[in-house]
């Protein structure tokens, strides 16, 4: 279900991005595609969030109630993780 | 010419992101989703920079070297707006 | 004791912003200033890091593993708020 | 004069983490810490912001205006690298 909806917003931004090749192939202005990419980018954000909203609702708290110390720590590592890469892209 | 490798780069891209939604659709891990998701952010900002480089030598310096005052401010309010972006993205 | 080493870890950004600002009362080139600044970004993106890795350990182990729902929502709320701001600073 | 401007914005900043550490110190929350950090990266972004505006009016339309070709690359090239470091701090 939810899935649905994630992949609904990700087939968006693929039209968006092939507007963009568009653009590209009829010479429009540079800074208008890069506003464009910046557009798709602010897209992708937002679907990498509700993605993360979903995995912490579902798999994390399973994990963190579950008995298993490893994999508590696994998923909250890869938080982390993704965290620290989202400042960088 | 320039344009060609653009184009080329974000149809890279394009295929990339179908990849991300088939991903979803098999219902892959979602931590998985949000790195490969972050890793088409960080291909789109390298498709930008390249195109804000093509900018900077071809458009920006004829404006700059030109008697068009206003053209000239117009153009480099430009590449500040896309510098504040960035930030945001 | 974790308290300890990000104060040590904010100090060290002070340290380094007040020598920022001292390069510009001495009228440093505009790109160096620019670049210090975003050295001091990345060191404040590593501490938030570090203040996050702590907290899901700490405070949001606790949280999931408690008996309170609205408690639990709260902390998973924060953590999607703070992953979609860093992705916007 | 700018720079008056620009030294003013970095003391307030400075001023700003300054109270960051007396939270981390008085063992404030960590998510509200995070916030504060994210609010000091925002405002860091926009002294760059303006100290690249600055900088675009002044060096670089002396440079691309001025006959030194090696010259007018060397700014556009790093008007280009920190455009592209932007996107990762």
């Amino acid at each position: 279900m939810e899935n649905q909806a994630t992949i609904r917003r990700l087939k968006t931004v693929e039209g968006h991005l092939r507007g963009v090749i568009r653009m590209v192939e009829e010479d429009a202005y540079c800074i208008d595609v890069i506003r464009q990419i910046q557009a798709i980018e602010a897209a992708l954000n937002k679907v990498s969030v509700q993605i993360l909203e979903g995995h912490l609702d579902a798999c994390v708290t399973a994990a963190i109630q579950g008995s298993d110390k490893k994999e508590r720590e696994r998923v909250l590592k890869e938080i982390t993780e993704v965290f620290e890469m989202s400042a960088k892209v």
